[in-house]
């Protein structure tokens, strides 16, 4: 049996994954650094602060995982840019991989970010496009990205890193961008959208789970993004939320000007993911809104 | 009285900076990795492996040092650009930055490379010159500095990172440049010298150590070249170091074609560390030279 560890096994990829891998019939272990109980059968939960690199080393050298799929990082929505916890999560990630290659690791696959990217960059392809982060963040997760490359090479584990651009879905923190339009037209609310006229690359949480699992199974090196390759208008996303719901005359769009280091137009090339991965999207933008209108109606 | 803990306290450069810390007046801590006894009077040698981030932060946080001189590194001849050691550097000096803001720090001050510019762009300007490393060693220093760069300043630490280009001097490993040439001709032997024509910048080891102590006692920030700023061509250094030895007849130059990535002439604007840390070599070539034959002559 293939065993898998499972960093950030309480977060907003990491719930969507983990029945995929039991699906797949992995057995699944999920680090969480929260004390609540365990809530999904067939995955053990093991408690540790990840940031402190012994307690990571001493959890891999206990399970012995086959396969590491590496989630978790500091998330606070806003905070996350600047934290000085993006260096915790570097060392204590990078003691992780140690001990993952020192105890029969095989196959390893972690959570980049688009933000590795210089950003007036528009279009991000893997191999060609500027990485000059602006964020501590950024840095951090570029950071790591080249130093487990070198050291998964040195040991001769198979490693891939995932580059996400913009996920929506169940369980997203309610100020994050689809949940802000959605929580308050479902009350009734009237809602602003300021940032219509930019373009993101928008996919549902559990697409974004299913490409770190199939990740994990394939042999693909290196970073790949995780995105869509297609760029859509936050206007057209709230606007299509607003016509499901029957609320169009609550939302006022805006365009209000971006950032002068923010491209109109931000979004990942799929074709490393499609070509050499075999992965694709299972939901399109409108089923995945669809999907996460009825979650927000049922968790108000 | 000022405390000051000095990694690398063995190394190339940590020997040559104590003296000058003990004769400014520092309380000094010096970090060493070897079991060796102490040997220099006046400073307190404390045995501790960095990399291991744990270790790290229990000595700070017993020393609680005010300034920090953080020189230590994996620097195997040869082995030290691709090492996977370089990784457990980063998380170590990680988990020691963080301990020092966390026990009352105030300036710290640590060595960069001049292999985290982008190697073609010849003249390497800190705040101009492309940053990309083609080494891990590269990579893992320009994390360090980037990561370290937002964690002090997140904590109101003063810090500098002072990018070290070539150095010579006593104590220098036999395999690299300047001994290479000095030991076998004064052992009478002919030497090639097959990459004359390479321009390379060059200091002696105690003036790196000076420029190093100098970036301790001022509040100049980020990064700054430990660089003459003037290339010389390493056939000329050879040369110089034939005719003082009268070795001439020993010497065979040529003019080996450089790797594809490798500049003819590669070197650092010493502008910065001139004008804003107001510091400036002793030793010119010849003098630097000549001291380090005699170092070697007595050290054969």
């Amino acid at each position: 049996m293939t065993r898998v560890l499972v960093t950030g096994g309480r977060g907003f990829i990491g719930r969507e994954a983990m029945p995929l891998l039991l699906e797949r019939g992995y057995e699944v272990f999920a680090v969480t650094s929260t004390d609540r109980p365990n809530g999904m059968p067939g995955v053990t939960f093991v408690h540790a602060d990840l940031r402190d690199g012994e307690a990571a080393a001493a959890l891999v050298a206990k399970i012995k995982p086959t396969h590491l799929l590496h989630l978790a990082w500091v998330t606070e929505h806003g905070l996350f840019w600047e934290s000085p916890d993006n260096s915790s999560w570097v060392s204590g990630s990078l003691r992780l991989y140690q001990a993952f290659a020192e105890h029969g690791g095989k196959r390893a696959v972690s959570a980049g970010t688009c933000a590795e990217y210089d950003w007036s960059q528009g279009k991000c392809i893997e191999d060609t496009t500027l990485l000059e982060p602006n964020s501590l963040y950024g840095h951090a997760k570029l950071s790591l990205y080249r130093l487990q490359r070198a050291l998964f090479e040195e040991a001769g584990i198979s490693a891939a890193w995932g580059r996400i651009f913009m996920c929506y879905g169940p369980h997203e923190n309610p100020k994050r961008f689809v949940p802000s339009i959605v929580a308050p037209l479902l009350r009734g609310e009237p809602v602003k959208c300021p940032v219509g006229e930019r373009q993101r690359d928008l996919l549902h949480i559990k697409d974004i789970a299913s490409a770190f699992v199939r990740l994990l199974e394939c042999e693909v090196a290196g970073a790949l993004n995780i995105a869509s390759g297609e760029p859509v208008k936050l206007a057209d996303v709230a606007r299509m939320i607003a016509d499901k719901l029957e609320a169009g005359g609550l939302l006022e769009l805006g365009d209000a000007p971006a950032a002068s280091d923010e491209p109109l137009a931000f979004y990942g090339s799929a074709a490393r993911l499609s070509d050499e991965a075999g992965w694709h999207p299972r939901y399109g933008l409108e089923e995945g809104i669809e999907r996460t209108i009825d979650w927000w109606k049922q968790n108000p």
